[in-house]
């Protein structure tokens, strides 16, 4: 007998990207960060403070936040931090969505969002991309619904601006709006400039990508102080302890070093671009990406193939088999050298007959 | 506006024990081993795992699952792991409890329990402890309800047995049973063994307490397959990455260090038994405890004014406000010199008129 509640029977919950141990790939399936953390987030795990993990963290996370807060050009009170963005995302779809308050966010986007909705009983409405993937701003005006829009868009890099978070925030005003800007840092304006003046607006945010923490789990949203103190609320009733003692130094000291990120993050924008050149010139049509992947097609074959023969091959990417997107791959941007790879290999398979390839997964 | 669903508006939340940090305290308030994690634990974050905080956790947490599966004689997938003993009771009381399960526990005991019943609207029974403190088994057979019990409890630290244990789940064969081992390395027996034999047995327990990785945050629980699975669910619904990497390598470490382990567990028992003593001399009623903590009241004052005059003099302990246990002290054993430290205050408090003493909190 499995004693979960019957109302989960047939509840399809969320499959991360695959990792394999049975080789070793040039893994861009999951957008981690090609570079290590910064060096001083690196030094602030030091042999004295891996001894005090024998004590529990500040459940406040009191200096983590200012640091955060500092970054932003906000207060203290503005800022929440939890065990990685997606615990975030789950305190807001548990504590934020009810009857009243269902959810709305575009058909295709972190896939995520639906697998909370199932979990908490949350009514939720999918809204169509426009044909070129693109969030139509108007489909989301007076929606009467909580708003959920990653931006950049995940896995198809594409971003809404500033202007229209705006005209979205305003036209719902009584219903909270999230913007999911787990990608921001390769390219788009934060919406966190917004928080002093729409207190419905909530912006999540993470250190797993362009801060290269994924492993150490933290994740952070800004929000007026009401919007923080609801989240507080959700997590001191289901885990104050949230974060590990480690990464709450790490953290503080990855949000500090600005030039550090800075670096990554150019590196990471310029193997993007040489990365959808090369790709473009190989006939692969790539969506204008502001993410640390791109999200890139080739018409000669579909998705699932060429997933297979590039991980037959030693190369991880990302392949999604939902309707209007099992044609794509999401590529992950890694080092310079990992991307000439994959454009290597991509050259030997074309030379192969194999892009009129039969398998599919 | 809040925005937070009108549902919790008037939920209590609940409150960690305090970690203040206007002075450096004797810290004997949250139940933290006095002692570092496993050398072979600490060696484990080593400069390589440190740089590959850039990569996310094995979700699948394979290999420390391995390891607790062999230290408990089971295998692998009757072993679930999370962020924290807190996760996984959150878990089960989201995923386990429901209209029809609603759930069962003493009335005085870990405070949680009804924080996640009104989280979720569980409905719940807190069943009276008896006048000594101990759980009345016959008060938890055919009770038609999920049953949640700590053994050995919090904040008394008294125990149950496992034939008790055994009834009970016989008696309810239809409903999961868990039993809360966050304490039971300082002297009581794990229902662990029962595992085979009872699949509606899930036992929760910690590396907080025992392990000495609090700031680690890593928990564990050991049940049928299904149960299992049942956790899973709700841990890839909610966040699937949920440790931190370094956790699952110190954990690992941890727990295949069984000589480190059993030399802190006697220490903490000696030192147990030491504390009890000296405070028995000084009038003061022990409850026997099997945790890693005491719970002791001195008829001559209430708890909230003894609480507040070891805090005055730099020893912080827990008191709970609850009326039954309002004139106890929960008090957490450390280092045998922060003991004799405690007993020394104590002697010097009983030479001021204070043990009448008028403050409250």
């Amino acid at each position: 007998m499995s004693f979960l509640s019957k109302k989960y029977s047939s509840m399809e919950a969320y499959t991360p990207g695959e990792q394999p141990r049975d080789k070793k790939y040039i893994k861009l399936n999951t957008n981690e960060s090609p570079y290590p953390a910064s060096p001083k987030a690196l030094e602030a795990i030091n042999a004295n403070e891996v001894k005090d993990l024998r004590l529990y963290p500040d459940p406040t996370c009191s200096e983590l936040r200012e640091s955060i807060a500092k970054r932003y050009g906000v207060e203290k009170e503005n800022v929440f931090v939890s065990n990685g963005s997606d615990d975030i995302l789950n305190f807001f779809f548990l504590g934020f969505c009810d009857e009243e308050k269902t959810a709305v966010f575009p058909d295709i986007t972190y896939g995520f969002y639906p697998v909370y909705c199932n979990l908490y009983g949350v009514k939720y409405r999918e809204i169509p991309l426009r044909d070129d993937f693109s969030v139509g701003v108007e489909d989301y005006l007076d929606v009467k619904a909580n708003v959920v829009i990653a931006n950049p868009n995940a896995p198809t890099g594409k971003t809404i601006s500033l202007d229209d978070i705006k005209r979205i925030l305003e036209s719902n005003r009584d219903y909270a709006c999230l913007i999911d800007e787990a990608y921001v840092d390769f390219g788009t304006e934060s919406a966190t400039k917004l928080v002093g003046e729409y207190d419905n607006l909530l912006v999540v945010s993470t250190f797993s990508k362009s801060r290269s923490l994924a492993g150490g789990r933290l994740g952070f949203a800004i929000a007026s102080r009401e919007i923080i103190e609801g989240l507080e609320k959700i997590k001191y009733s289901t885990n104050p302890y949230s974060i590990n003692r480690l990464t709450l130094l790490a953290g503080k000291a990855a949000i500090e070093d600005e030039e550090y990120f800075e670096e990554c993050r150019q590196k990471i924008i310029e193997t993007r671009e040489y990365t959808t050149r090369e790709l473009e010139k190989r006939g692969f049509k790539v969506i204008p990406s502001k993410a640390n992947f791109v999200f890139a097609k080739l018409d000669s074959i579909d998705g699932g193939s060429l997933y297979l023969k590039l991980k037959e091959k030693g190369i991880l990417v990302r392949h999604f088999k939902k309707e209007r997107i099992k044609d794509y791959l999401r590529i992950t941007i890694g080092k310079r050298e990992e991307m000439e790879k994959l454009i290597e290999t991509i050259d030997i398979l074309a030379q192969e007959p194999m892009l009129l390839g039969e398998e599919t997964i």
